[in-house]
């Protein structure tokens, strides 16, 4: 359902946006990235003079069976209590949204905890326990993943319907960096242990043991294939359904979305492999620390903006990254052009 | 002069700093460059909740003698077109210090134009032709290379006076890559053709002739040392030493500098090898795609912030790095503890 409703970008802008940008007050290319995030911002919007109006980020909250088993260096319980966090305003993902004006959503996704109700926390719990372990079966069937990518995607259907023209997704959840590479190893070529990080801090002894524990969830599964949403629905999380079905849903509706790290990076994968017109619309923000990002990111064939050694998800990379995608959009739409602005051009 | 007024950085509150960053509610090390950051800002404004209030970008712009001899793809005319773009708002640098929220200021080091009296125009003209051709001789006297750096730092004080916390420097000039190359020459090992690109857009024919003609201006300085101001006065732009004293004298008042890219960096190598303690206030926002640059900031012994294939100048790669400046500083004054939101801590 997801994979046949992404508008193809049409095409017909990209000349004239390419001699837009041309005659700007600058030596052709010399914006370097901006350049080729400004003409990718046109043609998602339509548009000569696009707009990126209300930016908004999702976080998505979820808790994994699989996280008992010690795949995390964190204890489950700080699942809730970041989310706790998150609303009370204290988190990273916070201030960060705060000092670059975008707006902020909190979900849950499946947390193993009872908020009960609260203004700020949109209740879309699948499970109220988070997924089952994929030690011992599939994290969660086929109907709880399609449940999950729906509700992601009425979510951001509802942003559009505000005005949201640029989303974010972000995630919280202990145990997340193991489900998201189950998902890259299995949606990529790579082999496990290229895949497999030390997430919140694992040493050494941890990130063998977390290892071991996600080959033996691959062994556990003989029947293992590259369906995106067989592999989902296997290893991932909640969360991770959540913003594979929103960030579809985003670029359905020509929304631009921006894609945070290792985590939102596996959900995109699964997006990309459901609907490849999905990556016409995405932005790929930062080069996490997780080695599988990297692998992920090349198994895409895209670039990220920023390289700067980060490592804790939330959707922080995507909100650090805003500024060079509002940066592109302004100076596509408000600087002069050579003979506007009267500047002589090339010799 | 300048080399002696540069506080060192008062280190008794770095502990007390790592433990703040430490505690916020993230694993330890997750936020990467953003921590380094966190930790030299505190450092730099000597507190554990620092400002850096009034962000502020300064372009000075100067022409130069030896731009006619043909080293740069535009003309010489477009320095005070491109300054007067400057006053118009039109120029890249206008529309990233509007989306960013950093003022602006415009500074004549010695444009080859009569602009009349201009409200929005700092007059510091050294001299009203641009310097002289380093072809031929020194590019400017000692004394007009010190007028420059005083008057640079006149502007910076003014700022600071104002409540400027935290200063970025810009530049235009045509033919001032050639400058900034033959600086980086002198001031550090690397061989002249590593230090000379292509600038505003140069074609192959182009850099060769570039490249010769700064070799050309090499052998006419036999008695050449890498007597920082006398490499300065002999290759530099009036807006290059107005750079290097600006850079100066913001550190030397605990400001924070946001350097820019290739001729930027020109500037900050002047002052650092004037004062080594000034790369404690820097910041250095981009890697430029000039490839004398990346020799630049080996040499140095820093790394940049964003890679973006930027080579434009005019203080747009400060511009864009700002928001990550403000981020870090942020994230260490607004995010909670473990302690203060209740987060369990690593296993």
């Amino acid at each position: 359902m997801h994979s046949r409703a992404i508008p193809p970008l049409d095409r017909s802008l990209e000349t004239e946006l390419r001699r837009k940008i041309d005659n700007k007050t600058k030596p052709p290319g010399s914006l370097g990235r901006l350049e080729t995030l400004a003409l990718q911002i046109g043609l998602v919007r339509g548009a000569l003079t696009p707009t990126l109006h209300q930016p908004h980020i999702v976080v998505f909250a979820g808790d994994h069976g699989a996280a008992k088993a010690g795949i995390s260096a964190f204890p489950q319980e700080v699942t809730w209590q970041m989310v706790e966090n998150f609303l009370a305003g204290g988190a990273a993902i916070n201030v960060f949204a705060r000092a670059n004006d975008i707006d902020l959503t909190i979900v849950d996704a499946g947390v193993a905890h009872d908020f009960g109700p609260r203004e700020n926390l949109v209740d879309a719990k699948i499970g109220p326990g988070g997924t089952a372990s994929y030690l011992d079966g599939a994290a969660m069937t086929a109907e709880q993943c399609a449940t999950a990518m729906t509700r992601g995607a009425a979510i951001v259907a509802g942003l559009a319907a505000g005005g949201c023209e640029v989303v974010g997704c972000g995630e919280m959840g202990i145990g997340n960096t193991a489900s998201a590479a189950l998902i890259t190893h299995c949606l990529t070529d790579a082999p496990l242990a290229a895949c497999v990080g030390r997430g919140t801090g694992l040493d050494d002894a941890g990130l063998a043991r977390k290892t071991a524990l996600l080959q033996q969830a691959l062994d556990g599964w003989p029947e293992r294939n590259a369906d995106p949403l067989a592999v989902l629905a296997r290893y991932g999380g909640f969360e991770i359904a959540m913003m594979a079905g929103a960030m579809l849903a985003a670029a359905q509706r020509r929304m631009l979305v921006l894609v945070d790290g290792f985590i939102c990076g596996a959900a995109a994968l699964v997006a990309a492999r459901l609907a490849p017109a999905f990556l016409d619309y995405a932005v790929f923000s930062h080069l996490s620390m997780e080695p599988g990002h990297r692998l992920q990111l090349a198994a895409l064939g895209v670039e990220p903006l920023l390289d700067l050694d980060l490592r804790l998800g939330e959707g922080t990379g995507a909100a650090l990254a805003w500024p060079l995608v509002r940066a592109a959009c302004a100076f596509l739409n408000e600087m002069a052009s050579f003979e506007s602005a009267g500047v002589a051009e090339k010799l």
